[in-house]
């Protein structure tokens, strides 16, 4: 577990400001609710991150009592790109002391695959993980932790199921493979292990553009377990 | 993600009726961390499950504004048995409504090597998770839900290693892989499996049990990467 407690002041709150005269008093928190929304587009791995004024922040929303966690998590994922994510998962809880007061932030980590009209590729709202503008610190953090953990899911996972499309080439998916771990991977070594896997299987299709050998389109095995890799959601979370 | 709003009424909740009042106006909740201590002893899985008053219940904690998520955690865990877990992780935040209340419940899996002189057996304490006693129905999710990651985890990862002493014979790495999953698995293939898994070395020694052939020792390699398994904690979580 971690050790040493670091100072994260966050910049603007403006919702909080506003209620932290009732939060200083109180022994509850506000809690906020941050995704971390990725996808892999132009061959890079990039991150949304919505203009707030001045800023750009992760996407985020104040849970309220009535509201269910998972609902808020998706809601704010359609607010910022105007559809359902195809993954998501929680993250992490972090309870925060903020000069505005307590805050517990809830982080999400939501996966979609890049439009066919490369909207994913929209520079003011998405930004290649290894040339982040600034942020607060608690979002990089939390963007570090997300990279983390979806990094670390590519090893044992079908997880990259989530940023390709339904069908894919061989070249396709080693591409999304690189572009999340951020390094280039050798085409033989990369072939046999995603074979040996087997969690692939070809679709008897292939893929044929421009001039170039038709290449076979394959997908991942709906039988492949979730439960292996997700952090499921809860039932009692609607 | 889930889908569905369950009811979930805690049969008690003292401590959170005193609050209600200041709860029921507000749009900030009670914050209940909740912990998932296993242990494997006398062969089985076992869950710590206090006595309170008339029930028996997860240990909890209700979280303070100045106060660490991790460290009460860990706090729970110490005044639950007398001693520090080897083995902590956040699993999952939950948003309630109960009659007395929002609730947020954030619920940490926690692995202890059952101790030499088999306090892990204690009957008052520890329950096999095959015969748990009546639990409140959010109690018994969040054991289920630990229950589905640790048994999950076991596929891919180390994470055994903490529900073991350092060193140990291929047939207590197998009794407490049966105990955890449940369910009896083939001697041969599962000394197959964990050998070209290669997250074994030998260390040289020898176990010798009665009148038995010595089974030889072996450890978990420290090498193998924790973070493909572990939910990290944050350096900001004191």
């Amino acid at each position: 577990m971690g050790h040493g407690r670091v100072s994260l002041r966050e910049e603007r709150r403006p919702r909080a400001q506003a209620v932290a005269r009732d939060q200083a008093l109180s022994a509850s928190p506000e809690v906020d609710v941050r995704v971390v929304l990725f996808t892999v587009a132009g061959g890079q791995l990039r991150v949304a991150l919505p203009r707030d004024g001045d800023d750009v922040r992760l996407p985020r929303g104040t849970l309220l009592p009535n509201q269910a966690l998972d609902s808020e998590a998706r809601r704010i994922v359609r607010d910022t790109i105007g559809f359902e994510e195809q993954y998501a998962e929680q993250l992490y809880t972090l309870s925060l002391q903020e000069p505005s007061g307590w805050v517990l932030i809830i982080s999400y980590l939501g996966l979609i695959t890049d439009s066919s009209d490369g909207a994913s590729s929209r520079s003011d709202l998405w930004y290649p993980v290894d040339r982040l503008p600034k942020v607060v610190a608690i979002d990089r953090m939390v963007i570090e932790y997300a990279l983390l953990r979806l990094r670390a899911k590519l090893g044992y996972t079908t997880i990259a199921f989530h940023l390709l499309r339904p069908t894919f080439t061989l070249s396709e998916l080693q591409a999304t493979y690189q572009a999340i771990l951020g390094r280039p991977l050798d085409k033989r070594n990369f072939r046999r292990r995603v074979v040996a896997a087997g969690f692939l299987e070809a679709t008897g299709d292939q893929h044929r553009e421009g001039s170039h050998r038709p290449a076979l389109l394959y997908r991942f095995r709906a039988a492949h377990d979730r439960e292996t890799y997700l952090t499921p959601a809860w039932s009692t979370d609607a």
